[in-house]
């Protein structure tokens, strides 16, 4: 069976010069998928070239663009033909089996999380995207979408993100992590505590804290936090991953004879920068809502676009989002107690 | 004058076996300077070689170790001769103008606490170490001393870190930032919005919202974040960056060729690797006390050791403690007004 993808196509830094090429090699490496391009049609067409015809394609105009600082209250309440709220609505609608959007990621979470809706058992969506590990990768969530989090939250995740990771790579119980951090005196703060409590009682394979450098040590394959120091966690790395990487490159062309180590030292420089590359790691799936919804980096080019896209075959194709709901049906009535008793 | 540096030789994963060479090593370096061995003479004494007659060496013996996963609480109680102590004990009686340990994070933490007590104007202490940047350096603080942290805590590190940088570094008036989130939607948590209120009205040159990001493009000399936060970004930093190591190292490893490779892009490969050396980078001040008091990594080497050392007689040469109780004073109306504002 087909999968249907409808993609924002005019979110994002770059709008339909990126996601329509994206789009387009996407479909020509998968060819089990069906792309719903949403947007302004006379931005997208002239872009299909050849593929104009492909049966597989079909383009859905949306008169509108949600700015990539537009407030997502405003975004949602006045942008209601805007290309990204379309490509949710082909979801809603059962045209599409899950919609990518590189646009404002708070309008995208704003807007998703009305049009779809929440899963019983969900107080709040969060935001899920993997980390290379030295072993692998690992999912951390959240990664921006909740600021401020109690503990049955932190246990919502831990549900969510282990469903997604038992769906998406056939882990029977993946290991779930809580991040914490390891100063001798103090373990934590409360809600860290409470959450802990929690994802010990529940039937999860926890193994209990992950500090900071476990999580690229590998330590679980899905780790929970608040949105706060999970976006922290995550800007973070990205930030000394950009100086490093620039910092060797200019030492690699300090002078002639750098130059002409770099050119010796090049397949070796160039596994290193692919392994770590972030567009591999690109798109982040918005987890708790009644549909796929996956969100791309702004910046993302051609190749981190088509990788998203991929993030949202892979979680269709895996029924992510029933997967979640079977565990959370699985998990009702102790849910329901826990979070009751933690208020 | 000379400073004084009151060493506890029995703290770290390694004790005596570093810190004594590395005292050795700081004191003919650093010809200012006089150090006080503090810990079990037996284990030290036969470390000294021919330094044993340098009248700016001294020991004290302390009969007790406070152990690395020891109990903050407990050490603080149970072990008063500990070489933890007796070494802050100098700072307090005057003998020394600061003091350095490896040992157990928490247990120096309380221990400085109640030895050497808070200024007035402080309610935490915290805990603040240089990170390297894209341009230089920055600071930040706290790195774990606090895991839940009120508005007025985070303006009083502000003013703690703003007054070290601009007596360590001579700078007038030092950037501070306070470490945020850039989604979209929601722009960091009640706690943060609340402090950066706080920073903007003060004296102190407020720059706003550091993303994680931030911290390595420099975008201030000084970042303020609770401590949960600031461990876990610090943590994260430092996982990620064995991680990106052992990974270069092993693809250069990978066969004749790639060793090739290596050899001759050594130079090169050594000077990128000095510039980020975490050794270089060692030993966090607990700001807030009424004396000196820093903290090595557990794991530090003699050249880290020595870096903490360094640190320690920078911050007593260039009166620490003295600028930021004149500091808190200077501001002391508008923070009380502050702190009761927030309560």
């Amino acid at each position: 069976m087909t999968t249907r993808i409808a993609i924002d196509c005019m979110g994002g830094d770059h709008g339909p010069s990126v996601t329509v090429p994206a789009a387009l090699r996407f479909l020509d490496e998968q060819a089990g998928v069906s792309l719903i391009l949403v947007g302004q049609e006379d931005a997208i067409r002239p872009l299909l070239a050849s593929h104009a015809s492909n049966p597989r394609l079909s383009i859905v105009h949306a008169s509108e663009i949600v700015g990539m600082d537009e407030s997502p209250a405003l975004a949602l309440r006045n942008k209601k033909d805007s290309s990204m709220r379309v490509a949710i609505n082909q979801v809603k609608n059962g045209d599409a089996d899950a919609c990518v959007s590189a646009g404002n990621t708070g309008a995208l979470m704003a807007i998703s999380r009305f049009v779809l809706k929440m899963l019983p058992g969900i107080e709040r969506p969060a935001i899920c995207a993997p980390l290379p590990t030295a072993n692998g990768h690992t999912h951390m969530l959240d990664l921006g979408a909740n600021v401020d989090c109690g503990p049955e939250h932190l246990l919502q995740f831990g549900i969510m993100g282990s469903s997604l990771i038992s769906a998406m790579e056939r882990k029977e119980r993946p290991t779930v992590g809580i991040l914490n951090i390891g100063e001798e005196e103090i373990k934590g703060n409360e809600v860290v505590k409470a959450a802990a409590e929690l994802l010990r009682a529940s039937d999860l394979n926890f193994i209990g804290n992950v500090e900071g450098d476990g999580i690229y040590k590998g330590d679980a394959d899905v780790i929970v936090c608040d949105g706060f120091v999970g976006n922290v966690a995550l800007k973070t790395s990205e930030g000394l991953a950009q100086m490093l990487a620039s910092s060797l490159r200019s030492e690699f062309k300090r002078n002639w004879l750098t130059k002409l180590a770099a050119l010796i030292a090049i397949s070796v420089l160039n596994n290193f920068k692919n392994r770590f590359d972030h567009r591999r790691y690109n798109g982040a799936i918005l987890l708790g809502l009644k549909g796929i919804s996956v969100k791309s980096h702004g910046s993302a080019d051609e190749l981190a676009f088509c990788n998203a896209l991929s993030r949202a075959y892979e979680a269709a194709q895996n029924r992510v989002v029933d997967r979640i709901a079977e565990h959370l049906a699985r998990m009702a009535t102790p849910l329901q107690v826990a979070a009751t008793e933690t208020v």
